[in-house]
């Protein structure tokens, strides 16, 4: 970087778990890639004084504020990163948006459809003024998702056949575990199925270049009762004893879902927290004529690709380890065979954000994919409902641009 | 074995695919369990002469017949064996039960519920004779799955929270492979759905002691038309060149459905003739409130067990190779690690036939039991035809002994 | 098989594990493979009349004895299959090949370098007869094995840098396991180094077409007091309680040594009883300079390739299920998929044996191919005791014809 | 962090491959941990301006320098990290000790015994002084690694009888890859052996708590000639063309040996560049009479845990993720199964290193536990040289404080 390398100022609402994710890519991006403008970690807001100052000298934001409006309407920041739990999305970005702010928001876009609707309307009209928008969906740019976006659009697995995703955790597979804000309806918008389930949903569709049109689903909460938390971070959370106070879980704790995607492709769809054993089980099959891959977010250096076209003796699935420099984002990092991890995705996204808004080029997944994300999630939501009908997912005006 | 021993004399009817693995077990069965009774392979019985006489030379019989007639009114038969396609179980079953037989039926038990409600009630019938029956779900005997279903009996799983099933095979990917008897409804009464996805239908149950309540389907047939075969054996076949006239598939070629288990589980299955890249993977992973267990019949010697009683830094899936003596069956083959293959599994349910036959108890899975499996895959063509609406599963009126 | 077959009349020597082993095979082998002539189980042999005539009934041999030389002096005996301990190969195989026998020794074919000299003589004379021998290293047969031979025949792997082999168990990690025979040098001539280590030693040799020129060995006998077996069979033996006599072990407990190989490469062996949790782990991995191969006898359905010269970003070791029809030996067996264990590489081995003798050829490995084994055992041997000097494998006066 | 947490103020000598990674944890160490003093990144030194100044800029530093004399005499700086290649790390690394500053020195050591045994000989001295020096074999803060330590420290392995670690990489193949400085004795000291061996002799010295006591080893270079490099970093190197002249290639490309623990194990390593396919393969198995553990550096979040204490049926390599709140360092990281990579072994090195400087500990390894490893090497080249005769490891004075 020169010194009449261009600065994007930050401002970075929230931060918890993803606060502390982005912190970390933002910190990183411009040491590892070589970018037309540099990050500056500008402002960092929370609304809890102390913890926000504590997090701004931690994580390594120049300052802080605890009313995200003063960052949003403040001159010196160019980009806003929303970091926050659903519920608040909508209504900062929109004003940010409005601020003439660049802005780039977590997944899922927002708790409702409605509210994806005027992000949507929002960030077109701002488009037309040069004000950029992207939605954080970061397993995108896990290099080995990346890679097999490129080995479908290349037609290396053919017409696609099957797609099978599962997304497992088990952090509250006890029932002890408190009631925390993800378990909130009005907070989250829903249970695995928005907070885990967006992901599967928006990585599938991302890499078969397909969209899924219909859905027949059932969800269950499994745990329907919990003491409320004395304290939480991140995934975290603490208990006062067992006389705590108990509450009503609100949001499924596991969906499971078939669907027809618009290419012709079945599907099945898993999202949980209940399943024992699976940390971050983010797993991917995908079947076509030609060929397969399967990812596992749990190894994410390494995708297994089956190349159907090989001499019938030798074909089988191939591990391949995406660490070598040809291999997407990667010739930033080390040698082949040093892996990288999950935090490195954010720092991707970051690289590809920077990019698009120093050349003046619209980011994706913008808002549109992201509405699209959760016109699937409610049909999920509305077959779920009524007894496992068959749901279609409403069509977005705008076309993906996945 | 002493000269005393009890002799059952067998007769079986196709010589196919199945035909073939049952003879692998009656020949080996014998010599490797010590049993009260000793299998005769008496008598196989095949439409055409020249093949079913090759057949017996080649496979071990002492004599064989044209007429399943014949077989099953001889007076020196004391069990039928029925390995013909899924059009004929029916017939043959009733007839051989009527006639005394004992009856080991290969899976489906047919092509119909009407048929297995028959096939079942003449099974009853029997047993008051003394007369067994039973239906090969031979992968129950895989050892791996039989020590499965004893972890979840043992409570070592808790309460069973998932069930994921896959069955996914590729051997039709190919458009031009042709419309063998197993892509013709008449013949073969389902596509995937009966052939493969009754095996993951039976074994989940019979694993978790919970029955499939409801489900919501889709199906699809990839392929519609296809060229008439000129040759086909087990599930090889040869076409004409490119001038072969063709037909339509009536079958499934995939089939995938969520479902809910009596106990409380929610469940995803899928079973596919066009997983390219993907063999014999059945795959089953289990969820339960105390840990979870992973089987993959192409490693079938393996099983993966996770136990979340174990501490927290030392829980992981372990890869117990189902291969001690104290495993179930394993005594009577090699030293730990010696694996064994796909045919064991028959060798395995021949032999506790032939116990349950000489000691004068039922075996399993009864024809109730396998009853109950087609009611659930009827369960599923129904919803798949009505738009993926939930289908309940129809109860039999008999308790499963799984 | 019709019934002009020509019929080859075996008598076996031995009934414990290989003896199982072996009927096993060739109760299987003409029922699976076409062959040229038909294998009849006509006599077995053991010095044990009881269990003898047990193993006679039970393993399926019309007649048996207790004498080894009446065996090989009768008439209606064409093939001696010894499957006896390693002390007494020597001169059963001498007599039988004296007596114009085809033989089918177990592996190692002795305990020492001079009986294995003399045993080679005696079948170099007897092949001017027309009589075959071959030794029984049966995972040669494994498919995945010969695959991974004809794969570096072909070139594949271009020229080979490196081969490591490792053939891990742990039956006897437990101090209290008994002195059986397989710890007894008289008996067995040494420990891991000739019953596994001469596998993987047979296993790289073969498959790299590459000999081992010279080695540098460290050996360890870890526990060196057991006690005195009360009863054993197989790999398996009890113990009369706590107050069992011991004695000394006299073999090696495991066996590592480095070597050259004469085509240039470096490899790495290890084999031994004392590899906690590891059961039958006979691993081999071999890297040249266009490709790698790497495989698992724990998992022998298997086998993964690197070919190198792929491109860049889609090298990976590809996990080839090895049960396609076009595979060596399996279109014998069941569909793409279903796996077969470790019974069957000595079922092939039969076939090739039957194949070879039914059409006048050499089956291999020879009686020299073995010799040549011998010879690195027996260097292997002389390092460690030297202090792990370098020890230069003696060369055999005849080619190997592997 | 409080403003008043004491600072440690970074000069680091050296940018490439290391220095990156290096860069990469100091900008991160106080980020993401709790410590009590918080590092700087001062200074940095490189050889060529232009580069150097990029590199600061690019890396995060606040100045730097073409001279390390004058980094190490600047008051300003109270650590000196030392990134070079491995002939230059005795000089600095005395200077920087004589000016007081402490030291983490990149491994290995040294190129000779000689300078090893001067470096230790200072290094004690500071220690006097109250100055600290580490020597950086980072791969024993990877959070598998310390947990496999603590599991053999707490006896849950029991008595170790076999270690096999391999060191397994593939970037030289080719034999057009240039000879870079990792291809000279005078610069890089040894080839493979050094720069990989090391550190697994190191790894597995530290896990096991044994030292290895003498070794047999071959040694080899396959690419005996390369073209000179145009132009190289880090691992990467390009040549003009295929008139490049070409250079002798004065190191091994792969070196194998077996060893002697003095706790009575037997152990087979390999270090290659020539093992195609394998990228880091740094994987080590170890086997105790009551357990054993398996890791790779390719999947560095997993630990395989066999527990032979377990009941029988029920054993099985436990594959762990390694990424809970209660295993080593990962309270700091992310979630559950949210997997870290290569870097952040260095990031908890300075983690460490920073809390033992700040609180007047001194840090492992210390340069007497490098010093031994320099030892064993050593022992490895001489065997190697005297045609693999057993070579002894000489004794440190210094009992190592692994």
């Amino acid at each position: 970087m020169s010194t009449n390398d261009k600065e994007l100022r930050v401002g970075m609402v929230g931060y918890a778990f993803m606060g502390a994710a982005h912190s970390q890519a933002w910190r990183t991006v411009n040491r590892v890639f070589d970018l037309p403008a540099r990050a500056r970690m500008a402002l960092i807001c929370g609304r809890d004084t102390a913890k926000v100052a504590d997090a701004a000298d931690r994580l390594g934001w120049d300052a802080y504020t605890t009313d995200w409006r003063d960052l949003i309407n403040r001159d010196d920041i160019d980009v806003v990163d929303i970091c926050t739990p659903g519920d608040s999305h909508a209504e900062i970005a929109l004003a940010a948006l409005a601020a003439g702010k660049h802005v780039l928001c977590e997944k899922p876009l927002a708790n409702t459809v409605e509210e994806a609707r005027a992000m949507t309307a929002a960030a077109d009209t701002a488009r037309a003024a040069g004000v950029r928008s992207m939605c954080g969906f970061n397993y995108r740019r896990v290099p080995a998702v990346t890679m097999m976006r490129q080995l479908v659009a290349d037609g290396r697995l053919g017409v696609i056949r099957h797609v099978r995703a599962t997304y497992l955790q088990d952090w509250i597979v006890d029932p002890q575990f408190p009631l925390v804000w993800r378990l909130q309806k009005d907070r989250a918008g829903s249970g695995a199925l928005g907070d885990i389930g967006a992901h599967i949903i928006d990585l599938t569709q991302y890499v078969t270049g397909q969209r899924i049109s219909g859905v027949s689903a059932v969800t269950e909460t499994f745990v329907k009762e919990r003491p409320l938390p004395a304290e939480s971070s991140g995934l975290a959370a603490t208990v006062d004893g067992q006389t705590a106070p108990t509450g009503t879980v609100t949001v499924d704790d596991a969906a499971v879902f078939v669907a027809r995607l618009d290419g012709g492709a079945l599907a099945t769809y898993e999202a949980s927290r209940f399943a024992t054993g699976r940390k971050n089980a983010l797993r991917v099959e995908i079947n076509g004529s030609l060929g397969s891959v399967v990812f596992d977010l749990e190894r994410l250096n390494e995708l297994e690709f089956y190349d159907a076209t090989r001499p019938t003796t030798e074909q089988g699935f191939s591990r391949i380890l995406v660490t070598e420099g040809e291999h997407p984002y990667m010739s930033a990092w080390w040698p082949p065979g040093h892996i990288i991890g999950y935090e490195h995705s954010f720092t991707h996204e970051m690289r590809d954000f920077i990019e698009a808004v120093a050349t003046g080029v619209d980011p994706t997944p913008s808002f549109a994919d992201a509405l699209q994300v959760q016109l699937v999630l409610d049909a999920v939501a509305r077959s779920a409902e009524l007894g496992s009908s068959w749901a279609e997912v409403e069509p977005t005006l705008t076309a993906a641009r996945v």
